[in-house]
């Protein structure tokens, strides 16, 4: 059972919409549960007065009924307040940093307004209003998924969010940073944002996504696109202004030796084997290894700065700054929820591969098995 | 034109072999071509015995006919001098790092032979071989990729390619690490590697991949599957012992104010706007925008070692030594010959999608007409 | 660029809605178009009050601008007079014919109340309109596509397009049969339309496609999935109540000898081969011929009969009648929109696989590319 | 888990091959079923020497081990006897209703061998070899399927297969039609046959597919991709020669009303509904209903007659007779063969789509579950 969703939408446009297909019958919906992380991606340090007045609500008009799935493919709507696309001047003078110049070339056109009003992260609302429902499909089953800022530029901000990962998103946040570090470092880093907008500046950072719960063995090894880290990988590359993904040390495991790096394995409860250490972050061979899974992905400094930045205006060719659209200083924290929810809707996919199923109880019995006949043949 | 490689085949089977389905016809493909990268990939520091002679040589049996693709399916192979997989014994105790564990509870086995038999390193012979065929249709297009070592546990051995990635090509397969640094910080890494082998250990590094020629507005920005991010970022991501991929600057735009990173637009020639830097890598907003494309990818150190590490025998659950099979030190010289192939894979399939036809003629016709298009619109 | 819909929405819900994707930029779009093919779905002999009375009308919420589409994906919207889904009764008795019990079986359930909300042809409002879109984008191609009625429960209604498809457009929206057969005939079928609703049974019937203008060599012989065929195929057995498709001759073709039914190629204008009859409906090997496609689709009796087919309480498992639902007595004429419309779809699929581009402009000139391409070397 | 199967080769190239992944391991795989398959697709009336001579055997080359599958991808080979590829002659006069003409507009070539080399039906004794794998996953679940012969040029040959498909196969195998009709409308047939092989001729026929076991609820119809006939359309649609595909009684449901058409449901064992008959062909809202599958596929007589038809010489424009290749009379045996193995891969398909798993024992154990809650639900 293939889950998949497609969104549409322009930042200024009547609303954001996406259709959700591929969900099984039967698993809660809660638009409580999604206006929270439509609330916590608007929020954050560092966001414009827009995204902080905006309180995003989701609206269904299909799929879903009596708080449940049916099924049926969802549709969800997520209203814009300011709908004024029709009215909006071109943009002849792409930014830097944006999808502008490339939208422009792609298109051969000297316009990008119809590509801004698309590439925005404007778009996130619907995508993370979607991968909602997965989240909720998944936490149904025990395995839940916490996103939470790292870095800001260069500032470590990060704190361990334990086993727990529903107490350490109530933690995460009451955070303006949606981090878990200690107060001292997020001090700090706010400290900086401030620093950046009187200085029109704007910065990036680091999020790390965690996972756990996830049945040992999802994905497999056999081909590319059967592998769990190619999924979680494009999944995140593909969201905008993310520049860098690493599963577990990554990056930093190319400083290590394998015969530190590598997480032992050792006797476990019942028999399953446990490790002694999660350098991998929880994927091995493409596929989960029972630990928790651990991403990372890197976020540019946003591009539209209040200084504006030289670009060329594309009606003639000459030099002329770039369109100074509204900004925030950084979108850092608000990448955390929206990195959350792909990474949770991307394990929703391979739970509805592994485990098809065609009702919430189908799958849960159908992983349940899985568990059990590993505790049989491994115990 | 939806392009696609399947490979398939196991360490020690009989051969390797691939399909890649979705070429024009009349591209040129060059045995010599291929035979030179499939020597590429098996060279190299740090490599095993068997790597070095096992002289892989590639063999079509369908879709090439005198030197041309007919626009047909292509099958090829290659094939294993080893082929002693029928007698090879159980592999009970998993190797950490490896997918021996994760692919035993994936499908609830205590042998995980067949799992390490295709998830090695050996698979991807065939999708170097594969991939060339895709490479040799950019190199027709005019578009050159390139891969290359930049740090091999952390030393630097990275050089620049400059603008004729064929002749940094000629200096990549010179040296031992692949790597286009001066000569004694390769020393450095090759006595590194030396050291480690002795140690029976093995190291890590980051290989760099550049791609010239890319015509401007490839991929698209409007959903995460038409972004060449998401599809570079997958098929690195996807290659054996990959944890993180980055895209120019990647993680290191993280400390980059927003003023300094970004690449500002000027005035080009023909009318089309240049850039006054590359720290985004080519890619804004998904789309190629002009400038060589810049990924790197980082690959953690070997999970075979010499110096077993402790694991658990799978049929009792007590704790056992991990089965050592036959290693290398270091594979990152190797990865960079890899890493080459998936993002011309990549950037092919996009060129497919984007300017479709039945023919190379008609492609080239495609390219050139999208070149014209937008000096006749922005110029 | 892989063009897709996919629609959500339920037959008593709040709206159907569609998100169509991968469409060029600079494509026309008009409402009246798309409203024009709505209302014809709604008319025709055999349809109820509902049908009549619906009005249905496209809204945008996404992907088109001063009537244009933007290349960003499309969202549409078609809403709902009948809104009583929530206060609708549970189905507890499935309909034979229907996906009632199939689908309570599939999900495990007693009540297919959600299965036939959705299984409802309602659906075909919501992809008329998407596929509306692309079929503006062909005529602005020069391929026109028509649908209409080939037979009423087996009376011959069928009549010749002839070459000027609009004209034959024009023809069949002024019939109530959506037939461009001889008055007498289609006096005929609606009499026996008549007759079968005083009965308060069914009739099914069949439907032709017609698509002129198509491209020479569009899809491609090597495999199963680049075939229009296939495609094709598949997009009319997926409309709901659709039993059977046929291309050119059909089953027809199986009482004919070879020496009979090929298309014999005779030399043509410009060095372009042509054909002395057109048997194969257009397709040879999985690809366009450059004659007129012809296809076939089979639409079995509406499965909702005002006399209650016997059937079975599905909490009990004991025989009662099955739930009676509003009806028409055939909804043949109006499959000729929807299959007009599904076909459209796919062509334009094949034509974005085919000629890539960003821009319809770009398209075009491809297209051009490709005839003056064969003229150079056939001709 | 998505199943696929890639095929490639040409008619006279050194071999045909074929990748098959996803499937789970510990699947049986038997040389002896699958070579079975291959001679069954070789042989019966209507066959040219070639075929009946060529004597396929499958050789495995990567994914099993021990008479089972690895989970790896399965690589096979089928060696063709007849290599000749290289020294083949250019074909400048297309045959009418083959591949020939509407491949080399494809192109834009005047030669158009290595379109026919591709497009013939030899392709698919690697599509049979490979779909065997998947007929015999299913048999281990307890689905069968059969396809076999119902006319030859209109001359019914049809009998009914019953319940038990393994012993009509015995009978399909030796009747030289693969056709379970009685004696004496076989031999009509067979004399038909021989008669237009006398005349240089070609005939056309039907066949039909039946399957059992197969799961009540299998597909979905909530979206055209997840029908399961819509699978099941493009599957027979897409094999070389089939112009038209039904399922149940299909075109001729036009001509039956619908109180008389619906197959009315009836209390059943086990409290699970079941059907006064299979007028549906087992297939509801696209999805199983637990009745037998059936699907019927109309094939055009052969393109390559004896008597060469009129056709035009590519390079000059001027007529000139289609080249001439060795031909059978009719391949409709045959295509009893061949449609009932991309019938099952279909099936087999959806099956790992809706009940997942990596091994066999892990999908039997979710099919079980699947009927058991039916029952528990509905019984």
């Amino acid at each position: 059972m293939e889950l998949l969703i497609e969104t549409a939408g322009e930042s200024h446009g009547p609303m954001l919409s996406a259709i959700v297909a591929g969900m099984p019958a039967g698993s809660p919906v809660s638009e409580a549960y999604i206006n929270a992380r439509l609330k916590a991606r608007q929020g954050g340090a560092g966001a414009s007065p827009r995204q902080r007045t905006e309180r995003d609500e989701v609206h269904f008009t299909a799929g879903v009924r009596d708080g449940r799935t049916t099924g049926n493919p969802i549709a969800l709507q997520i209203k814009n307040r300011d709908k004024t696309y029709e009215s909006l001047p071109p943009v002849h003078t792409p930014r830097p940093g944006h999808a502008d110049l490339a939208g422009a070339l792609n298109r051969g056109i000297t316009d990008a307004r119809d590509v801004l009003e698309r590439s925005s992260a404007r778009e996130t609302a619907a995508r993370v209003a979607g991968c909602a429902i997965a989240a909720e499909f998944l936490e149904a089953l025990g395995i839940h998924v916490l996103g939470h800022t790292a870095t800001i530029h260069g500032i470590e901000v990060h704190g361990d969010p334990d086993a727990d990962l529903e107490a350490a998103r109530a933690r995460r946040d009451e955070s303006e940073l949606h981090a878990l570090g200690d107060a001292d470092a997020q001090a700090e880093a706010v400290a900086r944002i401030a620093e950046a907008k009187k200085a029109g500046d704007t910065l990036g950072g680091i999020v790390e996504v965690v996972a756990t719960g996830v049945p040992a063995g999802l994905g497999g090894h056999e081909r590319p696109a059967t592998k769990l880290s190619t999924g979680l990988g494009a999944a995140l590359m593909g969201v905008q202004a993310v520049k860098g993904v690493e599963i577990g040390l990554g990056f930093g495991s190319t400083t290590v030796l394998g015969s530190e790096l590598h997480d032992v394995i050792v006797p476990g409860e019942s028999g399953v084997p446990g490790r002694g250490s999660n350098n991998a972050g929880g994927i091995e061979g493409g596929m989960s290894n029972g630990e928790p899974i651990v991403l990372r992905a890197a976020m540019k400094p946003l591009a539209t700065l209040r200084q504006a930045l030289p670009s060329v205006d594309l009606r003639t060719g000459e030099a002329a700054p770039a369109r100074v659209e509204r900004s925030d200083v950084t979108a850092v924290p608000r990448l955390a929820i929206v990195a959350e929810a792909v990474v949770a809707f991307e394990l929703a996919r391979h739970v509805r591969r592994r485990f098809g199923g065609a009702h919430l109880d189908e799958v849960r019995a159908a992983i349940e098995a899985h568990r059990a006949r590993i505790r049989d043949v491994l115990g």
